[in-house]
Parts: C-alpha cells; structure tokens; sequence
C-alpha cells in the first residue's frame, strides 16, 4: 500500500481538568488512553492496561474503528510518541516525552520548537519512501480543549467537539478565557504568530503534526475531527496551503451541532472527509451509543476507514468488523 | 528509492573491558558513540556531545561513509534504538532501553525475548510499505566481542573484526572463556539453542535485528563486518534461510587477516558485498589509516555505500564526498 498510518500519541494537564474530557475511565487512567490506544492496535488487548480504553460510562475508545478498518485495508501503521506520560510498549517513532502543561498556569509547550524540528526531520525522512499519502491520527485526552484555545487565538470562532454527547462548552471557555488573561490576549491577537498560539495553548500532539506536515511534502491526510482543525490552523498560519491537507474524520463529528466542524474546515480552507460508519444496529450498547454523540472520532479513526474505503471495503463492512472485534473483547 | 536503511544502536558494557573497544576517544566516551553517530547523520555535528566519535588516536567515525553515501544517493533512514544508555536527540524508533551485561557476570540480555517481539512487529509493519530492501547498519561498541562470543556458541570457528589494526584477539578470546567458564558450556554447544546464546552473550543490536529480520520478508541486506555474521548465524539457527541475507561490509573488515569474515560467511551461507572504498590518497591521516586498519566498518558503511552504488555512484565518488565531509567537520 503507498500510504502509511501514523498514530501520534500526546498527553496534556488539561485532560484532569475535572469535566474537560471522557477519553478515560478515571482522570488517572485517562493519561494512559494515548499508549493504551497504540499497543492495542498491536495486540489482542493493550499492555500498559489489560483493559482497551473506555469513558467513565465504558464506551470504547475508537481505537477499535482504527484496528477494524486496519484489518480489513492492512495498512502499515507506525505510533509516534509526540508527548506523553509513559513510551506505549510497541515499537514506536520516539519524538519527545513532553507534556502539554496546564496553560491556565504557564505556557502549555516550552518544547515546541524542538519537537517541530524532529518532526520535521522525521517527514523528510518519509518523504523519501515511496509512500505517497502520509494518513495522520493522534490520541490525546482533553486536547479538544487545546485546539479551541489554539483556534480562538488565531481567529477562529470554533467549538470544538467532544467525546461527550453532553460538549462541556462553557467549561471549554472558562479555562480558555483563564488562559488568554495569563497571556494578556484576546480571540485572534495571535493569528500573525502560531508559533506563539502553539506554545502558549498548544500540545505535544499539535506540535508533532505539524512538524511531519512541514517535513513530508505528498499527500497529508490530518485523520481527526475538531483536533485536525488546530493543526491544519496552525499549518496555515505558518504559510502551508490549506489545500494540501484534507481532514479525515467521522460523521459523528458532523453531525455535532455543538461544534463547527464543518464551518470551521472551510474557514481554513481544507477539504473534509466524513467515514459514515453506523453503530445503530450493533447488539453492543457502547456501539449503539456512538449513535448518540459518545466518543465520535479518535486515533484516526476517520481516517482509517478512509484508507479502507479506498482499498475496496465499505463503511458498513467497516462497522461489521468493528462489531467482531468488540464481540472478540467482551468474549 | 524503495530500500530503507535503518540504523540500530546497541551497547554493552563489554565495551567498557578496558582494551576491547576503540570506538570512542575514551570508554565514557564510547558510551555514547552510537548516539553521536546517530545524530551526525541528521545534523553537521552530534547533539549529544559537539563532536563526531573518534577512535583514542582521533580517526574518524565511519558515519562519515554512511554520510557522505546518503548525501549522493538521498536513501531513506530511520534510526532505531535497540538498546543504549541515552535516548538520541534526533526521532528514532524505540525498541528498548537495555543494555547488553558484561556476559563474564551474568547473562547479557534477560530481554532479548521483548526486544525481539517488539522489532519484529516492527519488521512486519515495514513489510507493509512498498519498501523493497531493508538495509540495516548497527553502532555498538564493542559488539565485535558479542558477536565473537555468540558465533562460537554457535560453533563458528570464527574471529572476529576490530576497528583497530592490533586485534585484541587474546583479550576478547580470554573475557569469551570467562563467560563460557560462567555458563558452563564450550564452543558450539548452544548451536540448537541460538536464543540461549543470545541470551548469555548477545547485545541488544543482535536482538533487534535478529526481529527485524523475521518480520520484513522482503530483500534484507545485513549492513556490517563480522558483527553481522554473528546476526546471519542466529538467524540461520532459527530456521531462516541464510540465502536471504546480503552482508554487505567494506574491502577493510574483507581484508582483516586478522578476522575471518569471508570464511565465516560461507560457513553460514550469506551472500557477501564488499565496499571498494579507498582513502589512500586523502588529504588527511584519519581518513588514510582506513587502509592501515583503523575502523574498517560501522554504522552500515558498507551497505550505504552499496545503496550508492545502486543509484549510478562509484565508490570513489563516495570517498570523495567522504573527504569533502570530513574537510567540513575540520573546517
């Protein structure tokens, strides 16, 4: 296959904000979703945990999307760990242990610069394979968050989504306008300097995406919903032709009218894809209940049934292997 | 260009074995010369230490081939860290952090088990990539003492290579005898059991590649001196067809009277390449005792050079962007 997968892995201090994200069972847990999610791509179950990550209300991380659609296209997939807590126990592309810090306190991401740069060497790197579409997903806990604070500060009116039917919008803006008051700006005062967006409000996860786009210089497809939104913001902002990017995500992230998914896409200026995977049907309620707006989009999942599609398999085929897998796990 | 070359670090402490290794100006040095190599690739100078390695008496590392063959033929590389003692600050792909024991204690790597599961997924998923040639260099200190200890485990008659003219073949003959004195076993005697010898007297290179090598199935090119005869031999004890591997090295470590290499390798069954490379007529007396025996061979000079030549160089351009290089670094 001439496209190759890459799951970027970060963590940030905003996801144990309380109410800020569900991508866990417990705020503890939560911070071992990003290597949980990787090493469960690899393995029956993850290693770190013998448990796939699951909300507080045990809906699957969409990690399962990623392997279903994986099994079926067997696309090659390479984990790379932008910034988080603990390395995945897989095989991965080491680019920093960097935390995003907790922006309403500090700046989120002293190490930017240097994690763009070995991003960046890194895209250069692949660029030189005969790899001609570089498909880009992330697991990072609470970093909805991190892009509306990135978004509002380049210009964009965004909501960002949620992994909760319920978006914390209001809490999303109280953190974020804590933030903006430590720096001393309001909405759109760093649309001339992203690097400075991404420092202050950024996370590991951003600053590695961007660095691989900078680097490779094919086709990008940024594989995430209102996340990719930042990235391909930042990415813009720098100087990059929006164009170049298209965002892979699911159905779920637009259909939530509580983000502005879509809207905000064409802001920028990227194109969109939306994986139309149902759940409706399956017997399990943590599926039926992506449905109902839980969970949406993660580890490029969109993405990943994007590569499928393309190699001849239908979302619904998507959908059907997902259900196996889950039967697998509760089995 | 549809080979990849991967560079895998590796130490052990049998490097530290006061007269066994030359690969750095000192032992604490030494330490760090796989790091350095690394990111000299990458960058004009390592970032580690502002440096290139060099031997006691100031010859350069062979990066300098692997550099100067990448600049003309533009392959692709990815480091990888099968073992060190510090992370390199360029992205790499993480296998481990272990380090090979000193085998006269204990055994040398109790993880030889994880780190072969890990890179051989690894192998597989490279597999996936229209990558047709995997061509794999090595930086380990001291690993031509590893690799002589596991090649007679295996029942080799073999000697290793030394990146100095005075081959300590004695001492590395006496610490080998201390080590099968310890495990009780002579010569030949873990030839049915290749991961025991791994186990007792590897380092954490061998094992990484050794996984590699069982997951990508395509074209391997084994890219070393004697130390990957010592990877060949495990392989072929685990049931793989030596005829698979190319061991590409370079007309130093071919030459070595003092080694065995050519012999060795048809006792195996590898197909050999040797680098023509010639710094006879370089301006400078760290390039010229490359042919006096100094270095000879590391971090996949031979197999950079092979992939140079499949792109339409001669040997001698290679050297001559190696004098161009080194001109640079003394600048």
């Amino acid at each position: 296959m001439e496209s190759l997968f890459l799951l970027v892995l970060g963590n940030t201090e905003i996801s144990t904000v309380p109410g800020i994200s569900v991508a866990g069972a417990t705020p503890e847990l939560t911070k071992l979703t990003p290597v949980a999610d990787a090493e469960y791509l690899f393995h029956e179950r993850p290693l770190t945990l013998d448990v796939i990550p699951v909300t507080p209300e045990g809906h699957p991380t969409p990690a399962i999307i990623t392997k279903a659609a994986r099994e079926l296209a067997n696309f090659p997939l390479l984990v790379v760990r932008g910034g988080t807590y603990l390395a995945p126990l897989v095989s991965h592309l080491h680019i920093s242990n960097a935390i995003g810090r907790d922006f309403r306190r500090e700046p989120a991401l002293p190490e930017f610069g240097e994690i763009i740069k070995r991003a960046k060497l890194l895209g250069e790197e692949l660029n030189r394979l005969p790899v001609k579409e570089l498909v880009v997903g992330e697991s990072t806990p609470g970093g909805t968050t991190t892009a509306q604070a990135v978004l509002w500060a380049l210009g964009y009116n965004a909501r960002t989504s949620s992994a909760s039917p319920d978006n914390p919008l209001s809490l999303k803006e109280r953190v974020i306008a804590e933030a903006f008051q430590r720096v001393g700006i309001g909405k759109g005062h760093l649309r001339d300097n992203p690097l400075e967006a991404l420092r202050q409000f950024g996370d590991p996860m951003m600053a590695t995406v961007v660095g691989l786009a900078l680097g490779f210089r094919k086709e990008i497809v940024l594989a995430g919903g209102t996340q990719m939104l930042a990235v391909a913001a930042l990415l813009k902002a720098l100087g990059e032709d929006p164009g170049r990017f298209m965002i892979a995500t699911t159905k779920w992230v637009v259909n939530d009218r509580s983000a502005t998914f879509i809207e905000t896409a064409r802001e920028i200026g990227a194109i969109t894809y939306s994986a139309d995977l149902d759940f409706s049907r399956s017997e399990f309620k943590g599926l039926r209940d992506y449905e109902r707006g839980y969970v949406k989009e993660g580890v490029g999942a969109g993405g990943a049934t994007w590569l499928a599609v393309k190699a001849g398999f239908s979302p619904e085929e998507v959908s059907e292997k997902v259900e196996e897998l889950y039967g697998r796990l509760m089995g």
